[in-house]
């Protein structure tokens, strides 16, 4: 399957140990890409959405700790490690809704404690600054590692999305879950690119989705890069859509599947659900199994990150679009009940509950 | 009942000739009022949501007629008749989902035809030119009345809606069914300023109501004038909110009600409906009786208005919020089904379904 962009959505520099992201706030205007290497500059380009998308978000904070590693001025590997531990914990902090955030710090970290425990602390006689250059080109090594994996899942669930899908299909989707998400051809956007190398001719409406507008900016503009046929809308505009049998499936992705199934994703994505099931249509959620957190029962216990009241109210606009000191409520998540999905698209074949996945029940004691 | 905003939606200016009316589209940054005289500049006012609202529109609309009617040059009550008629098609043209638009073009149109064939045709020896301006009058005199009438309605709306809510509850509204949607207090705005004279303590969730954002820029407008705790959300919003149990009833406005109890109202009610309807919050449409079509048998008959991609892609915004070239769906109302209706609150009281309404069988044979 071919790329999308003609650029990576994350990548590393090895010349100058940065993390480097297209800077996303600024598409589709702008093409701008970012060089990032403090704790700082990454944690904002989380906080402040320059990289998204859960897939994304953990690939590029794999990358970013490794290029913190290589600014960690330490004396020793245990000095280094916690240092380390210390940058992980903040990184982590910049979005708490995401479970790929935790996810790949942890295993790109754990991946060091491996190579120290296992193979540097029974080199004996290796100087101690080479062993903090190992750990920082281990952490390298497996944020590669990782980057490649999320492309192979992503193509795997692009090969499995399809099968649900038929020539001629409308397809409405939500955020962007597309290759801007992931590090190439997306989640929810897999199956769509795949069935256009293949000549399905689908119809793609796309969610503009509010507030920060990710469907409008980002997934409208992967689309037509690939040449697909797409169509925006207002996402209060799904349900007359839907009510004139032009969408035959939704396909989303998610940022934490609890394990009961039920899904957070961007907000908006519970309404659309709802709208789905009322009408019959089929609600798929494109989910690598990373973003499956087996250790939080259901939905409820998921934490949902509230926003600034300003993303709402002025972000985009060149003239007040509200009286001033008006409250705002601006979830950045919303969670759908396991009730109303109807597969779990991952990297192992679609599953219509979380019970039906190979190994399931070895993952925690909490199902 | 207290008057919410300190100056009329919809007035005639009589030393003038003129239709006045507050700019709805500068709103809430500008408060610019607009005197309008010609029928192009009426039928743009409408067109362009200068003034919008199925009530608003209608006194408008006659305003804007009798306006017209002291442009008119006619020598005789016959010519001024069919140039009066031409005029009211025209005006009839610029939105063609409301029904409160034709109901008050031919009310007052009508109330011409009466005047002449009942009173001035038995007149004789009035002079040609006294009866032409006599109809000048009429039509000035009846548009008037509707505002009245439109005045008390909402009046007697806000009593009915206020018995099906409790002090306390959370009520969510969509678009802007307010004082600038009527003459005076609105429909789905009456219950809550009548519910704030009396210390009710609402809270009221305001959809901000994509593309043209009435939510936000006149419904949170309004209630912040009258006092009342207002919050915005984006429309795809909704669904978190009443998971969380804060939403105890949703009140919308209409701007056509089919003989079945279908209802036509701004784009996105569809969706909060269906939304309601899963989380089992009643959902109450505010309809004079004037907005019931009884000649429209269901929602599928509804001649729904397309709108400009503009209106979604780049009115509001500084920035491109989307790829140049991007198809848009930009529908401007929904049907809403009558099976997700729990009441309409109309003047005549609150009823469950059309069928209760006094005198229905008397309205069509279709039903």
């Amino acid at each position: 399957m071919k790329s999308v962009l003609g650029y990576e959505t994350v990548d590393f520099d090895r010349e100058h140990h940065a993390l480097v992201i297209v800077d996303q706030t600024k598409l589709p205007g702008e093409l701008a890409f970012l060089s990032l290497r403090s704790p700082q500059e990454i944690w904002d380009a989380i906080y402040h959405l320059k990289v998204r998308g859960a897939p994304a978000i953990g690939v590029a904070a794999a990358f970013g700790l490794a290029a913190i590693g290589w600014q960690i001025a330490a004396d020793s590997p245990a000095d280094f490690m916690m240092q380390l531990s210390r940058h992980r914990e903040y990184l982590c902090s910049a979005r708490p809704t995401a479970v790929n955030l935790g996810w790949a710090l942890n295993r790109v970290y754990g991946a060091c404690e491996n190579l120290l425990s296992r193979k540097l602390d029974q080199a004996e006689g290796m100087p101690e600054m080479e062993k903090v250059q190992r750990l920082r080109e281990g952490l390298l090594q497996e944020a590669k590692r990782m980057k490649e994996e999320d492309i192979d899942i992503c193509k795997r669930i692009g090969e499995h999305g399809l099968d649900l899908l038929k020539p001629g299909d409308g397809i409405l989707t939500h955020c962007n879950a597309g290759q801007l998400a992931t590090c190439r051809y997306g989640t929810a956007t897999a199956p769509i690119y795949l069935g256009q190398e293949r000549g399905y001719g689908f119809h793609v409406y796309v969610d503009e989705t509010r507030p920060l507008m990710q469907g409008a900016r980002l997934t409208a503009y992967e689309l037509q890069a690939a040449g697909v046929d797409a169509t925006l809308l207002c996402d209060n505009m799904a349900a007359s859509l839907m009510a004139q049998e032009k969408v035959q499936a939704v396909l989303v992705g998610c940022d934490r599947v609890a394990a009961n199934g039920d899904v957070a994703n961007k907000i908006g994505t519970s309404m659309l659900a709802i709208t789905a099931w009322h009408h019959q249509i089929p609600f798929y959620v494109c989910a690598p199994l990373s973003t499956i957190d087996w250790n939080t029962a259901t939905g409820k216990e998921i934490e949902i990150e509230e926003r600034p009241p300003e993303e709402v109210t002025q972000m985009w606009y060149r003239q007040p679009m509200c009286p001033p000191g008006v409250k705002v409520y601006n979830p950045a998540f919303d969670v759908t009940s396991y009730l109303l999905i109807d597969g779990y698209i991952t990297e192992l074949g679609v599953f219509s509950t979380l019970e039906e996945i190979p190994g399931c029940y070895l993952q925690s004691d909490k199902r």
